[in-house]
């Protein structure tokens, strides 16, 4: 097994909690280096692209938090080997990706244009995305998003649809994923519940 | 083979682009399915996220193009099997998608808005892409991205430099490529010189 340190915020959730919550759940040693704010300006130079997560994998930085979820997904058996089983959870990575950056841009914005690009987006985007994949669940039997097992599909959805129901986000409902689609948040509360994730945080709370 | 059909705009460049090189490339029969901007407005609405392209296997509409990407690279041979090598492939993939988001959200903004915007991304992010890419392409022997032979990130690469170089985005200079990192230009030219890519946009003038 390579030597594995993951950086990113020190935050529960967001685009490096899929790898830190799959590693643990297959039990493979990793250095958690999690950054706080305030230390963000000076380290954000050392990164290759200026961005977080950065998975080291004996000493190389390997970038894109979709990258790492497939290389952390292969390594912990929590990825597809199936060619049209992995295609469906490359899929789902990918759309929760995709919004996730449509309402990560927001962030960047003055208070008013953010206030009107998120609720553009509640008013078409978000309920696009989690009605789809409220209905890709169902469609595969509404326990997992691919290859009847967990996969890193799964963690990736769990932790944008408990960010979204944490009701942190200004402008965007807590409750827009039940009025979506109720059946990720069964999904999600069922992730929630397996022992290792349970336990992780636990101790993090 | 499954039946294919790849939905995408009429335009030889963009998400699209690598997934019909890759099949054209291994001779593997599809529907080349090209959508013109005046029908897109009705079109829209059909597809599963208002995105293209899509990629019908057997009927299922597949969304997302590195999704596809890596679906069609397993199915052309053009995907490394190399758990870290397809690491390194993805990691590519993964990064010309996001610095293309930002280039993309772009056209969507006012006159004034976009030409600010893309002298920021002009100032910074381009760069700091476009010069990663020619330092991982360098390390890795300087002709492919990854298992030392042409893949799906060689593809990806080639169509954004294309369209980079082609010099129809406004207040990105089409030197920007060969400033910032000049063995991309010869990578792209190398690329555009196979047969059969040659002949497929020949075929296209």
């Amino acid at each position: 097994m390579p030597e594995l340190r993951l950086t990113y915020f020190d935050i529960h959730g967001g685009r490096g909690e899929p790898a830190r919550l799959a590693l643990t759940l297959a039990g493979i040693p990793f250095e958690d280096r999690r950054v706080v704010l305030s230390d963000w300006r000076d380290l954000k130079s050392e990164m290759p692209l200026g961005t977080l997560p950065v998975l080291e994998v004996d000493g190389y930085p390997l970038t894109q938090s979709n990258a790492i979820n497939r290389y952390v997904g292969q390594l912990t058996g929590l990825y597809p080997t199936d060619l049209w089983q992995a295609a469906l959870c490359d899929e789902i990575l990918e759309s929760v990706e995709d919004i996730s950056t449509q309402i990560g841009a927001t962030f960047r914005m003055s208070t008013d244009a953010r206030r009107t690009q998120r609720e553009l987006l509640v008013a078409g985007p978000i309920p696009l995305f989690l009605g789809r994949l409220g209905t890709q669940l169902r469609a595969r039997g509404d326990r997992y998003f691919a290859d009847d097992r967990l996969t890193m599909a799964d963690l990736k959805v769990f932790a944008w649809v408990r960010h979204l129901r944490s009701g942190v986000l200004d402008h965007i409902s807590s409750a827009i994923v039940e009025s979506c689609a109720d059946n990720l948040c069964a999904h999600q509360e069922r992730i929630a519940a397996e022992p290792a994730i349970a336990a992780w945080y636990a101790e993090r709370a």
